[in-house]
């Protein structure tokens, strides 16, 4: 019933919610080099402020700054909600069809970095409050919110004000609202993450470049860090470091169970033609293909660089090489544990002179389907989109659930409002106006949903 | 006698034949992306005619010019004399210590892209015709020099150009000056260059980039380049694509025997101390390690990018990865024959995705030892400098001496006026004051011993 109050208000003043959420995609947040994140932080505290919350902005040293908002309400239960404001990095830049700040509407579409990954799922978690406030409307359960300003760089610090800030961040279950909807429209509910162990692998073989007629002499960093990638993971994806899979808990029967009731040949397919691939890595199909991505630890290079890249023809030896490598883990793999198996590797195999700097840990999550916060996501969900929503036993992704799962007790669901195929983390990321408005019902219901139980 | 006239000359003028060189080192000239191409050839030409030479500049389609020069003399000898005006591309520019165009002159080092490789050497002839004319003197032979302006990009129109104008080029021998000073300065001369087959290889595996938690399904372009690199070259530099050594012909009985007259410890020391290199590649030393730089074909990395290489932190599962490679050949490896070897061989280890595109040919050049030019730049170089010459039979490096050897059917000397480990083709290349008249009188030097023979 206060959600048809509130559907009847956004079809008044969607259009200013619309407004204010381009306002927060014209402002960049790049946390990988700090771009503009204390201007984002500002702009979000000032709308939340505005929508009726109690706001502080929490910063631990030079961490990018949290910002901790609560509304207080008659129920006994409480809910804590997070979200993350800053955005990935937007290049390659000639790719978009607008650039990744301004916010362009075209075709339907709002084109922005961040548009789907997060500042819309932020933006509709302030939205739904702002509601009940201008309808007056108590709301239904105490809510917490927390944004941070680092998930897209592995959420650093997150860890440190999760524990400053413990008996502050007390509540009864969470849900992160950092997701969205399927390739037919369905919303996606996680009930765990993937870790991440990021490594930058770095070989110097010489103090400058030199001319490559001296290659028969010189070492190449190049190959050498290509031999040391090779000793690493079979061309299959399988990752060849001793123990690497020891601590491998999933999937349980419980993760299968759900497993098969997803629609994965829409996901598969969608997956397919969006990224024109005709097969998928060893031509796996079908529900194999789904309990890959959702339970398979991967070793991926988001980053190789070395020696001249330019147009046309140089000659040279380069002095250096480097690759990012991106590791995601499943529950229960330790990326602390594991950096220290990746490092062994590198020396057994005489890799000594390959350096390697760590620049991420994230411990994977679980949270087992059959908690109450999962069933109120599903609820509100259905209510929502009037579709069945697809829940996973675990993401593709990764973040910092193991926060709210291992440092708070809570259970915990990931879900959001962003479009179908949104481009994140890529070239012309995208929302619509219909996502975002949705999503502020969405953010609504569950808060609802969650109070009936 | 004329030497000493020379040398007296240069006492006095030196000082602006130094400016003169600046002048050109601020031109910029990198052919690699057509920057400052025709503004360094005409400034060349306008010093040249200064210098008494007839010039034409030569033009093929919208190859760079070539600046041809004669001068005439009442000698029986015609001596073709080869050199290049175009340089590398600088980068990267943040380890210049001071900008590459600008010729700064610090410790006693003029800092600048080409002041080595090859400008200095370039100017070297013009103004040792210019001594020779501001003297009065007639030249000792008949000259023609050929400056190319493609030649860091292999040279890829010089085979036209020789074609077009084989009947103007006839001469007797040829002197190409594009080398310089060994570690003890002492002049090299090398009787033959190696042959270069430059290809960028690039992988393709999604229509745009993707978030990196879809590695367990959609392949890794710079993975897929890692796994076809390491099926092209074993760790201790072999090529493991069939056939690739059948046709080596190098190095033979009378290479061995120069070989052996060379100083290679002071070679070898002077490159592990220059580059902060401990140990060669695979540990080899000595003559061996001689050997390998003057006869071992190799397979470099020049350039390796893909997905994400700035600061910090992104999960980004790149659309493409592409490598640049350079093989260099020996005699008588033949590049176009090896270009279908290599795709063969990607084809058959299963990487028929993998595009490859030729971006350089050079065939590999051989001159006898016993050929009259080597007695004439050998005794010229002992003359000028005082030291024993280092007679290469063979060069590390490549270049189009095949199109005078094979295609002219001269014999033909690599040398030139480079100060020793002159940074070619790396940051902070330099040349010095010294370096460069001495080079003046080598190159006039040359023609006298040449034409007493």
């Amino acid at each position: 019933m206060k959600l048809a109050e509130i559907e009847k208000l956004l079809s008044k003043v969607g259009g200013d919610y619309v407004e204010d959420l381009k306002a927060v995609l014209k402002q960049p947040s790049i946390s990988a080099r700090g771009e503009g994140i204390d201007a984002c932080a500002h702009m979000l505290r000032d709308f939340m402020k505005n929508a009726g919350f109690s706001v502080e902005m929490w910063k631990v040293g030079d961490a990018n700054p949290v910002i901790y908002g609560e509304v207080r309400s008659s129920s006994p239960k409480t809910l804590l909600m997070y979200g993350h404001y800053d955005v990935q990095p937007p290049e390659p830049l000639e790719e978009w069809t607008s650039p990744p700040f301004e916010a362009v509407e075209s075709d339907g579409r709002i084109i922005a970095r961040g548009a789907a990954d997060s500042k819309s799922n932020v933006m509709a978690i302030i939205k739904a409050v702002e509601s009940y406030s201008r309808l007056g409307f108590d709301l239904p359960v105490n809510l917490k919110v927390l944004f941070e300003g680092e998930e897209e760089i592995g959420s650093p610090n997150l860890p440190r004000y999760i524990e400053m800030y413990r008996s502050r961040l007390k509540a009864d279950a969470a849900v992160c609202f950092d997701g969205g909807l399927d390739p037919k429209g369905r919303p996606e509910l996680w009930l765990g993450l993937k870790g991440m162990l990021y490594v930058e692998l770095r070989c110097k073989t010489a103090s400058v470049d030199a001319h490559s007629s001296l290659a028969p002499l010189i070492d190449n960093p190049a190959w050498r860090l290509i031999q040391a990638l090779f000793s690493l993971r079979s061309p299959d994806g399988s990752i060849l470091v001793d123990g690497w899979y020891d601590d491998v808990r999933v999937p349980m029967e419980e993760d299968i169970k759900l497993v098969e009731g997803i629609d994965y040949e829409t996901l598969l397919t969608g997956l397919k033609k969006h990224f024109k691939v005709d097969r998928f890595l060893s031509g796996v199909e079908g529900i194999d293909a789904l309990k890959k991505l959702l339970f398979q630890p991967t070793c991926n290079i988001a980053g190789f660089n070395s020696g001249y890249t330019g147009l046309g023809v140089k000659t040279v030896l380069p002095k250096e090489a480097y690759v990012k490598l991106d590791f995601r883990l499943v529950y229960d793999q330790n990326p602390y544990r594991l950096l220290e198996n990746l490092k062994k590797h590198l020396k057994a195999k005489g890799f000594e002179d390959i350096e390697v700097e760590a620049l991420n840990f994230l411990e994977p999550s679980k949270t087992p389907p059959s908690a109450p916060i999962v069933g109120a996501v599903a609820s509100a969900a259905s209510e929502v989109y009037g579709l069945k929503p697809q829940i996973y036993p675990n993401s593709p992704g990764s973040g910092p659930d193991y926060l709210f799962t291992k440092r708070l007790g809570l259970n915990s669901v990931w879900t959001g409002c962003a479009p179908p195929l949104s481009n994140a983390h890529a070239p012309n990321e995208y929302t619509t106006r219909e996502s975002f408005l949705k999503g502020v019902l969405f953010a609504s219901s569950i808060m609802e949903c969650y109070s009936r139980l």
